[in-house]
């Protein structure tokens, strides 16, 4: 069960002026639940996008970020159930068969439709059937929509995710909402499997790009349930610039305000991915500080957060801590002095000078172990840099899960 | 339980003349079963080792190593039940001053004695347990002992780990004996948890430290359980002198004889690991072949081999193979083309030109993936370099194990 993730409600989540969203069902999901969503902007919003490094990235990524190169996009269509990735040449076709589908129905061009998908991977997308949708998507259509998209993007997730913001620029109030999905695959590498955050604050497209990088690096690119980095990851800003404040142009004020608020509703979208991981029974932080730079650090978080005997010993709630120092030992920092560092589990320190700290019981390791949330607190004592990520535990309920995946 | 694993029987393993070995149970463990191995070599033995590159060391890799570079060894002494790592200054002090405990009842000096740990992290080693149990092992000692110090090297291991070869050097018989352990934390950078071949070949020092690291490359070095490097691999070859053979000094045709059976025994014990790898109920061979160099291989057969989606789809075998062109996609592979390369299971053709093969049957690959042994293969196109690793399944007993380790 998701770790203190609270499901969103409609009534949180303010509508973003310039953005509506339609949901359909397309029958992609055998269970015939909602499966499609389209989201429409109005003329001269602002997209950024960071996408998945992964070299077998797919179609729909490959489309959306030629697209988003050329044109400026008035339309996202999303589907869940299918990845449209490892899909060769013909998953690319069936890519842009959607957007030029979808084009013919609205007053765009099909390079202004960003395509995305999310699901099992080297199956064959059932385009007609998304096609047949189209029209239900369209019209469903309208501002106060986001719940249900929420919902509509889900696959193994358990919880909906979304995440709602308002604050003042310059007089003006201005709206920030956001969606995401995920709950396995999730070691992101640029942005997770799929998130979208719009507000309708105006602001230059070089920032929103500039932003974009910032708040994926706050938040997105500080996750990981498996360390398996997904196909499909993408992560879109989007900025209608309805809300009538001055365009944000240079890094000023407004600017400070924006990025902050966007980074929040970010990394609360990134956090909860993490609250419901896939099998998830524990929320972990692990924060490493006083490294030599900020690689260093997020070196040695990740191989704790990876470790699956880390993340068995945080399921059983068994302080098993000589498995994160063997964690931190192998790494890969290749000059780490061991006896410099300590380890602290929340505010109990465990290990210091290459071993268990003088004072430390196994009953005050065991007694933090027990909560549901934990931090692992790395301090290397070579310089000034840190780094903090959020991962999860491992249970059977991930091995079940993603035995069982597609039966 | 363990893939396709005979027990050894003590009939299969030959004694290695000038080599004894002695049991004995000191208390570690609980249950009270075998944990004291001692190791008694004849004068003249030489030693190589190899061992972890975690920085999180183990105390008795420690003090091996240096042992190991500043004397002859003549006895090991092996405990398992507590891995002696994560212990500081203490713990380095325990593991020599086992060493001079038992130096005090055999005919050598303390630096002539080389410990060796496995079990828990971060627990103080019961030292006065140890030396109270060395008389017991030394009483023990005798030339047939093999197959009780592999079980008594064991932690989670279900089934011993043992392997004799014989082959003929200039006319003389040469016997080459090794026992291994090691279910969890496998993922050796250098050597394996323990492992120690036994050879009463002789060879000079020089060679045979070249031989140990071709051996480890060719074995314990291809192999993954978790992707935990431990704290306490260690891999140790042991070459007697006894047998008569004139001395090997070069690189003739003795030593690749004399190599080629080493290479056998420790591949044998390395998949003999892995067919016990905690929980395991497959057994994968990954192949990476056709790339530019062996380092690119390995990269793509290990982020294969550590991905719990991969892992949790082959103990359900199901053929989701999507999930494997994602982790070759994320291997870190920066120029990485997908059209160019094929994946197959067995022999059947799953994906080329970055999707599915347009004959590729999900019955051929349901029927593949049903099997208790699977070999991955993924041709790269990129020149002429391969790597093997082999690897096993991530099942509920994965999680179960490591959950209750210490319970």
């Amino acid at each position: 069960m998701p770790v203190n993730l609270t499901p969103p409600l409609a009534g949180d989540l303010h509508p973003v002026a310039g953005v509506s969203l339609g949901i359909a069902s397309a029958g992609i999901k055998k269970t015939g639940r909602k499966d499609l969503t389209l989201m429409l902007l109005a003329p001269g919003s602002r997209v950024a996008g960071t996408f998945t490094q992964n070299r077998f990235c797919a179609a729909p990524v490959v489309v959306a970020k030629r697209h988003l190169a050329s044109d400026t996009p008035r339309a996202l269509i999303i589907n869940t159930g299918n990845a449209n990735a490892g899909t060769g040449v013909e998953g690319l076709n069936d890519a842009e068969h959607i957007c030029r589908a979808l084009a013919s129905w609205l007053p765009c061009t099909e390079t202004e439709i960003l395509p995305f998908s999310t699901g099992v991977i080297m199956e064959p997308l059932p385009v007609d059937k998304i096609v047949a949708a189209l029209p239900a998507a369209i019209a469903d259509c309208k501002a106060d929509n986001w719940l249900a998209a929420a919902h509509a993007i889900m696959t193994t997730d358990i919880v909906a995710k979304a995440v709602s913001r308002r604050i003042e620029l310059d007089g003006k109030t201005v709206t920030i909402t956001g969606i995401a999905k995920g709950s396995g695959m999730i070691h992101p590498n640029m942005a997770t499997l799929l998130g979208f955050i719009a507000t309708d604050a105006a602001i230059s497209l070089p920032l929103l790009q500039q932003l974009i990088r910032h708040a994926a690096d706050e938040s997105f690119n500080c996750i990981t349930v498996d360390g398996d980095t997904s196909t499909n990851d993408s992560f879109l800003l989007i900025a209608t610039g309805v809300a009538g404040n001055a365009e944000i142009d240079t890094q000023n004020k407004e600017y400070s305000l924006l990025a902050a608020a966007v980074v929040d509703v970010a990394r609360e979208l990134a956090q909860a991915i993490i609250r419901d991981g896939e099998g998830a029974t524990k929320f972990i932080r692990i924060q490493v500080e006083g490294g030599a730079d900020r690689d260093e650090c997020r070196k040695i978080a990740y191989a704790i957060a990876h470790s699956p005997l880390v993340k068995t010993a945080f399921f059983a709630s068994d302080p098993n801590l000589g498995r994160i120092l063997a964690a931190i030992g192998y790494s890969g920092v290749p000059d780490l002095d061991v006896q410099t560092l300590q380890l602290y589990l929340d505010d109990v320190l465990v290990a210091e000078n290459g071993g268990r700290a003088a004072n430390y019981q196994e009953a005050d390791g065991q007694r933090v172990m027990q909560q549901q949330e934990i931090t692992v607190r790395v301090v290397l004592g070579r310089g000034t840099a840190d780094a903090t990520i959020w991962t999860c535990d491992f249970s059977y309920d991930y091995v079940k899960i993603n035995a069982e995946y597609r039966s």
